[in-house]
Formats: C-alpha cells, sequence, structure tokens
C-alpha cells in the first residue's frame, strides 16, 4: 500500500512500484501481477506471450488456472485490467482486448525552465533550470499509472519550444534517452517537440522546407535522435501558430514542411505529428468577416491527401481552443484521406484550471456519438500533470487522466462507469457515497457550463489567465474571439447569413447547426445571433434561460460543496478537495453575478423571479 | 557638444560634464560657467557666495561685470539659469530667486532586479541583478539636469521594497554612499524607500511601531545609515497599501507608525515621508456603497496635526491613482496641521508609457490654480527614467522632467513657456518649427484625454498593462474602479445622493462639484451618473460629445504626425519620435474605435454625424 502522503492516482491499493530491474513490460507485468495479487491475497493468473498479439489480450482458463495471453505490452496492459477488474469487484471482459486507437498521446506543455504552460499541477516533473532532472520513482509511477489506463506515447515537452527545451535532440539526448528507460519498461514511448525553424541556430540561412541543407540538416539530426533512442515516438510540431515559425515564412504549404521532416524520421519508423492549430492572432476586432473558427478548415482541408504516411495532422476537438462548449471541428471531417489525430486538453485551462470540477468523459462521448471515431486514427490529450504530491493538483483531476485512457482505448465507453471506476479504484468508498461521488464528477461538467459563458458563447473569460468572468475581456483583442453583446442581442451568426462557419460541414450537420430548431441549444448563441428576448424551445427568454442557468449553476457547486463535506474521503485528499471546493464556490457566484449583471445591464430586463442580481 | 548618440535632454549646448574632481556645488557651478561660456563664446559671470541664501541666488552687476551671488546650491542653480537664460536668449530675471518648495523630490520605483515598476525608459540606471551598479558618466550627466531644474531629493527605489532592495540600509550602505558621492556635487540629497516591518526579517517577531524593541531597532538602523552617509535626505515609506505591511497590522495609527519612524531618524536630520495610498484593493464590485477615491481622507484626516514636524504625507495628487483626469484629492485640503507634499507621475503610467505625447505642465498648473500651492510643503514625481539613450524612452518626454523642476521652482509658471524653453534648449529649431513643436506639446495632454476615457470616467484601461482601451477591464475586479455603463446611463453619482465623496472637499467646492451646471464638464462623469441623452451645456448629449471628443482626438494625432513630420529635429530623436507618433496614431485610433463602439452598443443612439462607429 503506498503511502497516503504520496501520490494517490487511481494505484493505491495495488502492491509497491516495481523495481528499476524490471525493465521490460513482460516483466513488469510478472511483478504487479505478484505484488498485486499478494496485496489482495489472491493467487495470480499465469502469462502467455504471443508476439502477434501487440498491445492486445485477453483473459482465457489455462490447464492450471487462470491465464491471461497477450503481446509484449498486452501483457502488461492485460495485468492492469486484471488488477482493476479485481479491485473493483468486476467480471473480465471476454475475447480478446485490444485498444481502438493505435496511437495514446499525452502531450506535456512543460518548458525547459520548469514552467508548465497552463499548468495547474505544479512544476515539471522532469524539467528544471534549463535541464533536465527527475525523481526516478516519481516518474516511473507516473509510467505505471499510464501503462494502467494505456497510454502509449509521451511527448515530455511543450509545443512551444522555448530557450533549452531545443537542447533536446541536440546536447540533451543522453538524459532523453534516460527518461526513455524510465518509460520504456511501461509501454511509454517518448516524443519531441521541435523548432521548425531549428536549422538557423546552427548557421544555415534558411528553414525552407524545400532547401536541400535543410533537408539534409533534419535528417542527420533524426539519425543522431534515433541512435540515442531508438524506440522514440516521433516529432511534435507547432508551426506557424502564434508566433511559432513555419513553412509559411517560405512560401510552402503545412503539406510541404511536414513531409520533409516526415521524411527525415520515416527511416526511423518515427510518426511526424503537426498541429493544425493555425489562425490570425493579429485579427482586428472591426473586422466581422473574419471568423477565427473557420481558419484550420481553410488551411487544411485543401491539403487534404498531401500528407506522407507517418505524418498525422492533430487538430483541436473544436474549432477554438479547448472551450466549454464547441461543436466538433469541421476539419476533422473534412480530411478522410490524412491521417488525424484529435487533441484534447486534460489540462483545465478554461474548464476551471483542476480548481473546479469537471470530469470530461461525458464530453469526449458527445464527441464519439458525433464524429465517427473511426474518422480519426489517433488521439491526443494535454496533460494535467505537475510535481504536485498528487500529480494532478486537485486530486480528482486524476479521474481526467484516467479516463483519457479508458476514452483512448474504447471511445464509446460509458463516462459514468469511467467516473465510478475511478471512484472505486481510488478511494474505496461506502456504497452511497461512491454513488455520490460518481453523480457529483459525472455532472461536474454541466455544471461548470451552467454559471460560466452561456450557450457556446465561449471567452468569457479573464484574458490570459483563463480563470474567472470577463464578459468583454476579448471583445476587442486581437485573437478573433467575439461576442458582438449590444443592448439588443448577443452572439455571432455564423450560418450562411453570416460568416458562412457552418457550411464547413457535411451538409446534413450544416443543415442543423443552421436551423434554429435543430441547433442544439448549448450551441444556441456559438451559431447564432439572438435578441435576448428571443424565445427558447421551452418557451423560456434568452435573458431568462442565461439568468436560470447561472443561478442554477452556483446552486449546484453549493449542493457539490455539501455533498463533498459528507465523503469519507482520505487525508490529504479530503482537506485539499475542500479547500478546492471553497474556491469553486466563490467563482461560481463571482461567475453568475458578473455574467447576470453584464447581460442586466446590456438588456435592461429583471430576472422574471427576482432573484438578485446587481447593478 | 555633447554626442548624438548620447544623451540629449535639454543640455546639449552647455559645455562638457564638470570632472569628477568638482566633487563641490561650488566647484562644479564654477566650471560649468567656464565651460558653458567658452562654448557660447561669451565672458563668464563672477561667482559670489553667501551662505545665508542657501538654495536662492540672485544676478547683479558687480565692480568687475555680471555677478551672481548666492547660496551654495544657489550658486549652482545660479549658474544654470545664467546659462539657460543665455541659450534661449532670455532677459535674467531681477531680484533674488527662489524655490517655491523647499522639497523637490523624485521618486524612483527601480526595483534591485534592475526592472523598473511602471517604467518605459529601460533598465534601472543604478541597480542590476539584485546589487547596485551604475555607470558614474551617465549618473553625473543625470544629476547635472536635475540640478539644472533645481530637483534636489532623488529617492532611489521603489516604494514596493522587494527582495535586495532592503539591504540599502543594510548590506549595500557603501554603495549607497558612493552614489549618494556622485549626486552631492549637484546639490542632489538621495533618499531610500524602506521596508516598515523589516525588523521582522531580524529575528524580531514584531514590527509593531510601539514596541520598544522595535524602536530600538530604527534608531541602531538609522544611526548606521546616517553614518554612511550623513546628508540623506531621509526615509519614504508605502505601507498598509497594496499588500504592503504597516501599523494596520499591529492596530496601530498612520500616525503612529510614521512617528516612530520619524524619532528614529531625526536626530539626523532625515525627514520621514509616508505615503497616503491606502484604499481597500480586495473590493467586491457589487459593493456600491465602498467607494475608493474616499479611502485616503478617511484614513489621513482624522490625523491631521497628529505627525512629528519631520512627518511629510505624501499625496497623490488625485483620489485615485494618476488617471488622465480627476479632481484633487480632497485629503489635500483636509489637513492644515499637517506637512503634506504633492506626489505626482512624470511615468505615463495611465498616460501613453512615453509613447503617446503627453506634456504635463498644464496639469500642474491646473492644479495650482484649483489648490492653494501654499497648501502643500512639497512635491515629488514618480520618475520617468531608465537606462534608455535619452534617459526617458520618449526624447520628448523629457519635457517632464525638465517642467516638473520648474513646476516645483515656482508652481504659477507659464506652461507654455516652459514647453518652449525645453524645446529650444533641446533643439535649437528654427521659429515656426519651435512654434509648432510648443503648440504640439501644450495640447498633447488634451489629445489624449479626448480620445481615451471620457469626461473624468477613468480606470477604462487595459487591467495590469495600463496602455490601451478596454472599457468593462476593471469593471468586475477587486480595486474600487467602476463606471457602471449599462445601456441607459454611465458614471457614479458621488454627490451627497450618491457615495457622497464630494462631500470630502471644503463646502464651495463640494457644491460646486455636484451641481450639474457648475461641475467642470472634463469632470462631469467623475461626480455624476448621467443617461446617454442628457443635454450638455453646449446643447450636445453626453453620447454625441463623447463620439466627438473621440473622433476629434483620433484626429487631432493625426495632425500632430503631419507637424512632427515637418520638424528638422536631430537624429535620433527623430527617427524614434516619429516610432513612437505611428504608435500613438494606432493607439488613438484603437481607443476612438473601442470606446465608441462600446457606448454605441451600449446606447444603440447613431452618431449625428454619421461617421464609422464599428458594431
Amino acid at each position: 500500500m503506498m503511502s497516503e502522503k504520496t501520490c494517490r492516482l487511481w494505484l493505491p491499493r495495488l502492491g509497491e512500484l516495481a523495481p528499476a530491474a524490471c525493465d521490460t513490460p513482460q516483466s513488469v507485468a510478472e511483478y504487479e501481477l505478484k505484488a498485486g495479487c499478494a496485496a489482495l491475497g489472491m493467487p495470480a493468473p499465469a502469462l502467455v506471450e504471443d508476439a502477434d498479439m501487440g498491445e492486445a489480450y485477453a483473459f482465457r482458463e489455462g490447464g492450471a488456472g487462470p491465464e491471461i495471453v497477450g503481446g509484449p505490452t498486452g501483457l502488461l496492459y492485460g495485468a492492469y485490467a486484471w488488477l482493476e477488474a479485481a479491485v473493483c469487484g468486476e467480471a473480465l471482459p471476454e475475447g480478446t482486448q485490444k485498444p481502438f486507437y493505435g496511437l495514446r498521446m499525452l502531450n506535456c506543455w512543460d518548458d525547459a525552465s520548469g514552467d508548465i504552460e497552463r499548468g495547474y499541477s505544479g512544476r515539471s516533473l522532469w524539467f528544471e533550470g534549463g535541464r533536465m532532472a527527475w525523481d526516478d520513482g516519481r516518474v516511473r509511477q507516473l509510467a505505471r499509472a499510464l501503462a494502467s489506463v494505456g497510454i502509449n506515447v509521451l511527448c515530455v515537452n511543450n509545443v512551444n519550444v522555448r530557450d533549452e527545451a531545443a537542447l533536446l535532440i541536440e546536447d540533451y539526448l543522453p538524459d532523453l534517452a534516460r527518461l526513455a528507460a524510465a518509460f520504456r519498461p511501461y509501454g511509454v514511448k517518448l516524443m519531441v517537440s521541435i523548432d521548425f525553424a531549428r536549422p538557423v541556430a546552427h548557421g544555415l540561412d534558411t528553414a525552407d522546407p524545400l532547401d536541400e541543407r535543410v533537408q539534409r540538416w533534419w535528417r542527420d539530426c533524426a539519425d543522431a535522435v534515433w541512435q540515442a533512442v531508438p524506440d522514440l515516438a516521433g516529432f511534435l510540431v507547432k508551426a506557424d501558430s502564434e508566433h511559432r515559425p513555419g513553412p509559411f515564412t517560405y512560401g510552402r504549404s503545412h503539406a510541404e514542411g511536414a513531409n520533409m521532416l516526415a521524411r527525415a524520421i520515416a527511416p526511423h519508423g518515427g510518426v511526424l505529428v503537426w498541429r493544425a492549430f493555425v489562425y490570425n492572432c493579429q485579427q482586428d476586432w472591426r473586422d466581422a468577416k473574419t471568423d477565427r473558427p473557420m481558419a484550420a478548415y481553410e488551411t487544411y482541408a485543401p491539403l487534404d491527401g498531401q500528407f506522407d504516411d507517418n505524418v498525422i495532422l492533430q487538430v483541436k476537438n473544436g474549432p477554438f481552443d479547448f472551450q466549454v462548449r464547441e461543436p466538433v471541428s469541421p476539419t476533422l471531417y473534412a480530411m478522410p484521406n490524412t491521417r488525424l489525430a484529435m487533441e484534447v486538453q486534460l489540462a483545465q485551462e478554461y474548464t476551471g484550471h483542476q480548481i473546479d470540477l469537471y470530469a470530461m468523459n461525458p464530453m469526449w462521448r458527445e464527441l464519439a456519438d458525433q464524429l465517427p471515431p473511426e474518422t480519426v486514427d489517433a488521439v491526443a490529450a494535454v496533460g494535467n500533470l505537475g510535481r504536485d504530491w498528487n500529480y494532478t493538483g486537485h486530486p480528482f483531476a486524476a479521474v481526467n487522466l484516467f479516463g483519457f485512457g479508458q476514452y483512448a482505448w474504447n471511445p464509446w465507453v460509458d463516462p459514468e462507469r469511467v467516473i465510478r471506476r475511478w471512484v472505486r479504484l481510488t478511494y474505496a468508498l461506502p456504497g452511497g457515497q461512491e454513488d455520490a461521488l460518481t453523480a457529483m464528477l459525472l455532472a461536474s461538467r454541466e455544471t461548470y457550463e451552467r454559471y460560466t459563458a452561456p450557450l457556446g458563447l465561449c471567452w468569457m473569460v479573464r484574458p490570459g489567465l483563463h480563470y474567472g468572468p470577463s464578459p468583454m475581456g476579448y471583445e476587442f483583442d486581437s485573437w478573433g474571439t467575439y461576442n458582438r453583446a449590444d443592448r439588443d442581442a448577443v452572439g455571432i451568426d455564423r450560418t450562411s447569413k453570416g460568416t458562412g462557419y457552418a457550411a464547413q460541414y457535411p451538409e446534413e450537420i450544416r443543415a442543423g447547426f443552421e436551423d434554429l430548431e435543430r441547433c442544439p441549444e448549448r450551441l444556441l448563441l456559438f451559431f447564432h445571433r439572438l435578441p435576448y428576448d428571443y424565445k427558447m424551445p421551452d418557451g423560456r427568454t434568452l435573458i431568462q434561460r442565461i439568468y436560470d442557468d447561472h443561478f442554477q449553476g452556483a446552486e449546484e457547486v453549493d449542493a457539490m460543496a455539501r455533498t463533498l463535506e459528507g465523503l469519507d474521503l482520505p487525508q490529504p485528499d479530503r482537506d485539499e478537495a475542500l479547500r478546492r471546493m471553497a474556491m469553486q464556490q466563490a467563482n461560481a457566484r463571482e461567475w453568475r453575478d458578473v455574467i447576470n449583471t453584464f447581460f442586466h445591464r446590456m438588456s435592461g430586463v429583471p430576472d422574471a423571479h427576482g432573484r438578485k442580481i446587481y447593478d
């Protein structure tokens, strides 16, 4: 049993961490089963390797008792699945178990300085002061957690490659190799974010992807990198985005840029993950024609079919940037001849900073229901990890790391089942309390949505910080993030009568979004500009619906606080969760009052129920 | 003649900087006259010391020609006055010349790190990396500039005393003494900002001003400080303000806190300058009763008469914080039995960041006309200096340092005369161009006011940065800085029917502010909440006045740009001024459009002249 002062995650009832001598997935699987079964007081199943099965596994009755059969990492995944089922008291699944997505990636936005961009769990686990440095036990504990939910690729540095982070593929290769060795026994391969313009730092006068010297530079670089880390998963690139360099500097397309890098690393089996987060971050707010959500589609859809086989285009789940409520990105529908990864964000940048509760599986399930999961080849999640004692700041935020792994393995997995599993593995609460915590987490996203920006409006957050309300904070800025609220109406018309954004979707979906009757209520103000007295399907006016949601959202948080108070959580989780809940209550009240006051000042309409709206 | 690559300030036609061997004001005066007259090709007057005259001087005809008679620093001031009159072609003034204010202070907000809080001219001239370090020539050049306009006290570090800055009165005393020696020949005494809670860093368990151990600690400290720097002017303290420690922590009044320190330094002749910038920076925006401008009066007025003779209470010119347009602080009227300093800000924190032109003498003259100058004992200015080649970022921003000295010497000095003098001393432009630059600077504040927050509203700036528009940026924050604009009206009623702020003024002034007919137009929205269709005295509606001012302000900047283009300024001043003017034009357009759009969205009222207001 792990000490309660250290990491809890969802592993506390497994055995001790395997020693470093266990340096293959098979040996870790064996160790985990032995130690775990001993801790649980039950016999361990036998492991039978079938190399052809790769990451897959199956449970079966062998001659001498239960067996797990699987490929090298399949055995490891099978071992965790077996132990988790035992802890949870669940039946073992029948038939071969294999992941839906082959690439299940975590992207860490860690800077070489040790800061984490949009990190809410402390400093980097493997960078500090411009160098790589880590606690081996903590890193292996994390590797174990990732393996236990099947995450198999970890990009170790921020997509914004700054300062010494560029040295990861140069002077720091020995460190990278050592870190790779710590993750390797858990079936986790590393990936590295690179700087597209790096050759210029080495004396070349260009980073033009069509320049032979540049191509040679990257080939030489890749040779050195894969010599140091032969199983490196690949490179991740953010180019021509938010002031990062890229192919546009040289008049080249993103296919030309990505393919050049892909060809340098192809001989080593690497994949080139290219982020599709390109938009004009110098927009003039006066320009009502340009509509930022349209940017990725405009840039990438015409390039469909032009990317090499080892290029993966990584597209954020929505067309903006991890807002609480966005439609699925139209780019994901538009590139059938391109390998796509969908990117989600575990770091709660816009969703409560790991202070407010926000369990994400319900959102991912909505995505799976809207977008056929086979549309994409891979999934990537921006990490929510850091050096905090519990890795995730809020102890409950671990549910999103756990849940992402389960989602990546099976996109249709029931969100409630995932959350209940995490609760049971982590806390072993009495039945009624387990139900209460599961229900609270399951509803947490809807609650958060109610008290923040209404009905798909997005971006009513404090600029820069992205926590707390600021209804006009982004209104006159250059980021393309406007709500254009005035005394009569709010929202942007993104139908064919407006910016035309909706036309980027397949026809049936477009028609649904454009039709006020069929447009999902939660996205109403994403697609439509509506007067405050617009009648909603349930008969309420738009403004009344905004007020109601905000009063209700804040009330729900108060109810959550009462529920939390009644849970027999172990320490220090209980104190940490209660402390953060008090902050969430204050945040929810602030959102409620600021949003209601803002729209009251705009509309002049009083609340139909006479509740307090401040002047 | 100084090199054009180095500092210009207003000294370029004087002689070379005096060598370090000139280590008294008298010897500097002698050197300056000799070198300056040689450069001008004219004979130098004789210097006659009259110790009783102190800082005063007079010009007279002696037996062998013209003489300057004066006290030790009076001779220095007289020498600069003589040279400046010669360069400007002005007649010498008759009679004894002496400064109106005995203390004419510059407060530098330099951090030990080398950063300058609200600094727009580069890094600190005397701090870097936690230590004191400076270029002796640049520091003496600055001392010379200060002496040439009669500034006699320089506080070297930020009132927010952070990190190694606390060592100025401890380990860094030898450095402080060396810096004092560089300024001493120019009649400039140093002052130091201190941390009220400093004894706690030295093992005491309290900084309670009534605790004898604390009193002894400060006495010992003062003994050591004045031993190192015998002519140190005193200590400057920001206490109980914006998270700084202070007497409130111990249940003591600010008089008790200030007097304790004053008594420790009195034996050495030091003055204790105590900043009256106290307000609740954790205000709840929902609380419409609390009105931040009322805070300083409420804290200090009841303490009138309780401060020791060597305490000076330093009060900002307005009740907020150096906004473009504020009424005079009511605290300044309320403390006849307290020595007061009025604090102004040369650093253009809210007034254009030394990018936009904003010459301040017209504002100070308004202050002098509203508040009898004898109401205060001293003036202090937050500095606008830094390590930039020209010391002030924008070469024209030097006019405010120059102008502050002239204002401190004579509060009734004609702003146009001050500005013209600075232009003539600095650039020696042909007549028409001198007129044009003088007029442009003279009008620059009114222009800036027109295109920014309207009619005394204040705080419509980008939070934190304080450059550029953000009409609701501070609206839901904790700083007490609200405009409460809604679809019908804007502003806060600060009359007796509202927050009652106006009642802090003497009756006649109160009545004027409260009366809509007599309230200065530029302060209308500071004192009154008014509907957009309120009829102004000239028949325009309030909303139309807002639109008109903003269109006019931006047009005026475009006209300034054309004027500037036609001036034969020396390089690099010309390029630097043109570069910044392009930024000011963009800034003025941004303010115009954001403010007009904001109020148009709120009010729904179109511009009467059909000019473009964006949706």
